[in-house]
């Protein structure tokens, strides 16, 4: 019974996706949906993407979050418009939250939307929310068998974050082997090894932003 | 029409739980619900948690994972009964895989049952799966706003394990902090600050373990 319940829910998600995405293609904007594990560095990265791109890039932001509006206070500070979706217990943001969300922005004047969603490996990666592309961030603390557990939200990712760099000295984080299993699920994804805390890396991931939206408004 | 669903859900899986509950307590087992982000440490408090106890308490684990049987690998190694759910890209356990793995346990062979849930710091807090106590492990490397900002898991467990107390030098946690916030939600939750990685701390979660599994042999 679960099960059927569940195809419904996908089915209903799905089709007010394509609406979502239609919407902000029309209107030449890159969505990105941000996913990864609570504490993986989402909100810190997102912080530094920012800083680096909004004097090129007119940026906003959706932050999902179960209750609070913690992250959405952080990235208020950078003077880029963000929206506060609180699920309310909900484990992952949909495509009828963002729907109601984009009400709220001028999409007129955005070139990248970041879609910052609930702190979680499994359930975020079930729903499209109307994204053009999805970046996963796995910090080196969470361990190297991360990919191979939590298989779909790393498949589905058009790029990769290696976050918390700084950090492998002082684990047992295999990062050959993380690589190497991401590579089994995913061939294509763009893969960035940074650490928010040096900067390093982060450039290339720069880079890649760039690149989609870039290739977005000429659609 | 989804909140409906899931109340449904909800109720037919605390029923579940009360007679799981109600078969472990009748063998004198303390089972423990452990829940945490991916990566953690649950498996690792695990690994320590037989090495150091199973000389004289009887161990059984269940293990939960998506796919992959990499966690009950690791536990088997160590010479205790385990057995593995994969949940199929199920974000948490239920009542009812419990149920169904207790089946291929020896109930009368068993002091202390650990049920090591999906790494997800949202949903398994959402389903009794018929335990006695809950643990919850929350990582220095995750920042401390955790525990506001997923407050359920939080809430309701009966004791929280700071883990990678040794990698506190290299992050900006604030310690004193999480240990507020988390006393605004639980005030009552045995607090163990932890490091797997250098055994610190570790004798104040075996002692606490060993309380509940003498307070569970007396019912």
């Amino acid at each position: 019974m679960e099960i059927k319940v569940m195809a419904n829910i996908l089915e209903v998600n799905d089709s007010i996706a394509k609406k979502v995405k239609e919407r902000l293609t029309c209107h030449g904007i890159f969505a990105l949906n941000l996913m990864g594990s609570p504490g993986c560095g989402k909100t810190t990265l997102l912080e530094h993407t920012i800083s680096a791109l909004k004097s090129e890039l007119k940026i906003a932001v959706i932050e999902g979050d179960l209750y609070t509006d913690k992250d959405a206070n952080r990235i208020e500070k950078h003077g880029v418009p963000v929206i506060q979706i609180n699920t309310v217990g909900g484990c992952h943001l949909d495509a009828n939250m963002i729907n109601i969300a984009l009400d709220q922005l001028d999409l007129a004047a955005i070139d990248l939307l970041i879609i910052e969603n609930v702190g979680n490996l499994v359930c975020p990666a079930e729903f499209n929310v109307g994204e053009h592309g999805r970046a996963t961030v796995l910090s080196i603390t969470e361990g190297e068998d991360k990919p191979l557990k939590y298989p779909l939200i790393f498949r589905e990712a058009d790029a990769i974050i290696l976050n918390k760099l700084d950090l492998l000295p002082f684990t047992d984080f295999n990062y050959n082997a993380a690589v190497e299993d991401i590579r089994k699920i995913n061939f294509t994804a763009k893969l960035v090894a940074a650490s928010c805390r040096t900067g390093e890396g982060l450039d290339h991931w720069y880079d890649w932003l760039r690149a989609q939206v870039k290739k977005q408004a000429r659609c």
